[in-house]
């Protein structure tokens, strides 16, 4: 019940900080008969990874996965599927200083509230590492979202101030600059608002968009588990997120009914289609056959090397410089993440849809 | 699982529909010991009603609750208090039309292709009226918050473009204008422009925001259950909301770290401050004892007099205007549905945060 | 969490007690597209009545049962059934006297120690009569598992020591005879034994047994959630039962490896088969395709005329008599609601059947 | 949702098959600050090991436990706790054959009619040494207890036809000498009776006996998550196990009121008494403060050299002997795995006790 546990249908549970043996997940849930091998995970995990930019913390985390369980003859057998990913690049000696005191925008002074003590080596269960089990995971969920014929597009919006182009969007950007960026243009920009950011010792925040398409109407149960409160948490469960929207998000709230209102219409084939997406592809909590639209909020990164005030555990007010190299920015390396945690959800949801008629039920079981 | 079950430890299951006989909720999880009376509730769901707000539906909702069971001399037994108030007022008559169309916005289409057919009477289960159940239960969970010592403020901040001025805020006007607004000024004129929107047979949207006082550091349930993650979801679960956010919310995402980072201070108490509340109240997914601040986007109400576009069932192009007399902004009575999904997921947490740590539970057990 | 939700597709959530207004239960997770009127569930609580039996409580329990929301033209909409049952006959002014001691053999103390406090009359939520509501919701369940071809069969195995002649085995008889004992020899004779015991002012326990045929091969979630493992925990639920068992059960412990294990053939038609049934249709805890065979053994009513001893609120060793008139036996009348908690589980795990393999999902899906 | 998840606050996920690379467990809400090392869950394997037993199979099982993670500094630290032990004796090459046919008493039929096939090899998840990653959570969940002042005793009780003497009754016996028994003289009656099964190239059941003290009053959850309930999942989840009982069990059936009721007294210290313990220490499904008595009836261990009819996947009727050198019972090893899932299913509810009583969380939470 701690709550590392994620999905109802599609189950995960994760484990493992930052600076542990290993971190994993094990997948109770997964159907049986699904092509499954480890470069299937990997190649999702190298996504995540720092790798050489400019932007992300010099850290080599090699992750690799490993399959323990769950997989025989190169496919699901239906029963519990464990992953993990060894951590071999901890440096822990670093963190001596951090357990005194508590730095600012981290969880150091919630986890002491909550837990009683905590582990300080590299934020130990509240470091951004802890998402390499929610990638791994995602990407099995992805191969079967892609049987399901659902594919989902992650990107960077914006980065600071930097904001993409959506007239000269390509999709092929997005893993070819180091920021995920769908505009090339942009990518440059927001590059050169960085490096200042790195300069003045201080870090950004960004918007991360993601858009879905191929999923079927009829998905989300109302009225507590609707598709985009379900959406909302898997989102908002990722550290640093403090905003989420659909479609036309807080903008909504500034328009007229009749603005906001998406018309159907039939066209010369006869296929329904709106002719706006304003509701995102969700109305009333299920999806309506149209592409889901979800951004996501990212705060700066909040470790920086400009002087900052906080306090230490013996009750003192002291100044800090927290130490180490880290990204100025968490959105590029975030977009993975936002996109493994859609598709945890999505396939959870989308399982449950068959239950919501007995026709679909029995069409099953025959 | 079909979604109508709210909570891990205090957990609600609601039922009824717009039309129906009645509409409820069964509470599973409540402590014994508990003074409730139907008063308790009662007064929460007066907050609900339409009124005689000129900008609320003329439909007469009396909505009297009456508790069946789970309380025994005027105390909780610890057993399941099962809620329910009878529907009173419903006219089914005026909805034949609908039934053959898809009106924009509404989740007409959604629920024919979830379900197969749906009870078109007033949107079925897709009502507002839904929320009924919702603020029934959360009026127990205030009672139980209020014994631990945990407010909860929840307003309209601002109708389409007419924003309060935090100057000028004044908490006892909140229930005193038809608004909710705590700005008397702002209320004038946010009145004025909805009047301008009815007159030309359109609606408005707006944003609720919520600040919660008083709840101790330690709750939420890292790494998926985290404290915004289950208000993200509990409110993203409430019909018109578009985007939620907390603390500084989507501006961090063009904030530095420098500027969003809550630096910490002991005061001259020697009592742990933040100098700002950008986190609103949440790091790591975890409260750190400062106010939580959330704000949630609603869409404008999608019935409109104005012509609108769409199709029925027979596969037609049709214009329709949507017959009856509706909300011109759904904001002001969404105030308390609100407050009540924040109490119901904050009784939830604060609850677990027991399990946290074997000398709580060693405490409560000897 | 309170305990009174069960089922994790097919979810209800139960309340009420013995002498309050009403019982009830709210099912989330039945399909849509399901025929459903009160008449279907009615049938089934009749079967609970204690009737003109001379072996039940003479106290008049109408039972009528309203469905409250969930079905529209006839048909289940896929949202939340609520199902309400009103108390009609309730004489609380029975038991003041209960309220200040510990009856031997009901959950009085247990209670108190629990919640601190209870509702003493007529045992409160402790009463029998909360299966009022398991009966109900296992209507539905029957009627869905009816739709798959799953029939279940249910009846008194034994009342103290009269056992019934399988040889004699007449489905028939089952609400023929007061006691639910597919044989009138047996029915005559344990007649005749339950005379003695209330003339001795004593009672007796006895023994059901519950046959389910028509279930596919499939069903059931190892490793925790065999379906032995969760129709165990659905009989044990039931009050008053104190041993359950599979196909051999207890007498396997004492049989060798050959004798119990089943052997397979196929038949001369090529259909496969077990030359006997030891495993009681399950193994490895997933049906096999053969028949589910179960038993489960009832304690004696607890409440009898015969003096006891026992200890009052005051701290006193008293002796007392159990006033009012109790059923010998529960058996008879346990019988419907052994059948319905099969029911639960069975529609519960056959639908979860369709989540074991990636073929079936796809078949529901497409 | 697969089924490998037990528990709802202390909740443990198990992976792993028998010829896999390793089984473990991540256990999802255990408190911080427990004191726990490698060595606290070894010797609970250590006792699951086929160790030097005539009656085991020669099998070399090392199952050396890792802690991965939630644990820093020797303590809990309430986030999740992964454990792990390799496999490293696996001889697949054995189980060819086996993938052909199914095995009479064994999963293999339900398992390639649930998931379309199956890893065949040594039983694969099916296979008792699944259990391993029960007891690796058990031993951690036994820890809690201790530290709640719960103790557990499990024992065998019976092997075919030989049952302990009570009167012989010595807890030192049981992890002496092979059988688990708490009586010198039985045990070696059985070890005779074994011998012979063995020359008979058959196999044997036999009973567990469970006997929990020092759990307060006040545990178990009515009306679904009654502690038997709770308890007779937990031990039906356990393969093999046919039958599950409690207190008087099956004679319950065949007793009188007047005889199954445990009559309460004050003690001459004033302590409350029950002068016999029918119950099994549960009424109305929550514990009495009286030890908890329940046993568990395993069939015999389907292996057997003897001949045995049975059918292979090419549709021919065939017979077979079980090749390689299986345990004649399975019952000593199984002894410490019913420990564990009772020490699990104390743990959840005991920790459950805390939401019972608003009293209780206030006292928790102050």
């Amino acid at each position: 019940m701690s709550g590392s546990i994620f999905g109802k249908v599609f189950q995960i549970s994760t484990w493992g900080e930052s600076h542990g043996k290993a971190l994993g997940v094990v997948i109770d849930g997964c159907p049986a008969g699904i092509s499954l091998c480890e470069e299937d995970i990997q190649k999702d995990l190298d996504k995540r990874k720092p790798g050489n930019s400019p932007f992300s913390t010099p850290r080599k985390e090699d992750d690799r996965v490993e399959i323990l369980s769950g997989v025989f003859e190169g496919k699901t057998t239906g029963t519990p599927i464990s992953l993990i990913v060894h951590n071999t690049n901890q440096r822990s000696s670093d963190y001596t200083e951090i357990s005194r005191l508590y730095r600012p925008g981290h969880a150091d002074y919630t986890y002491d509230q909550k837990y009683g003590f905590r582990d300080y080596r590299g934020g130990g269960r509240s470091s951004g590492r802890e998402t390499t089990a929610r990638v791994a995971a995602g990407a099995v969920a992805k191969k079967i979202l892609s049987e399901l014929g659902v594919s989902i597009l992650t990107y960077t919006l914006s980065i600071g101030p930097v904001q993409i182009d959506k007239t000269k969007f390509d999709a092929d950007q997005i893993y070819k600059n180091f920021l995920a960026m769908p505009d090339a243009d942009a990518a440059q920009k927001a590059a050169e608002f960085l490096m200042k950011q790195k300069e003045s010792e201080d870090s950004s925040g960004g918007i991360v968009e993601c858009v879905v398409t191929g999923l079927p109407a009829g998905v989300g149960e109302p009225v507590f588990e609707k598709l985009d409160a379900m959406l909302g948490k898997a989102i908002f469960s990722i550290g640093a997120v403090k905003g989420v929207e659909f479609g036309s998000g807080f903008k909504a709230s500034s328009m007229s009914g009749s603005e906001n209102n998406d018309f159907y219409r039939f066209d010369e084939k006869g296929e329904l289609t709106k002719l706006t997406n304003n509701s995102g592809g969700i109305l009333g909590g299920i999806s309506d056959g149209f592409p889901i639209i979800l951004r996501a909020a990212f705060k700066p990164t909040p470790s920086i090397h400009k002087t900052q005030k906080t306090v230490n555990k013996q009750g003192e007010n002291i100044d800090i410089q927290v130490e180490g190299r880290h990204d100025p920015v968490i959105v590029p390396r975030a977009v993975i993440v936002v996109e493994s945690m859609v598709a945890l959800t999505l396939v959870d949801y989308l399982f449950q849809r068959v239950f919501s008629r007995m026709d679909l039920i029995k069409k099953a079981l025959s």
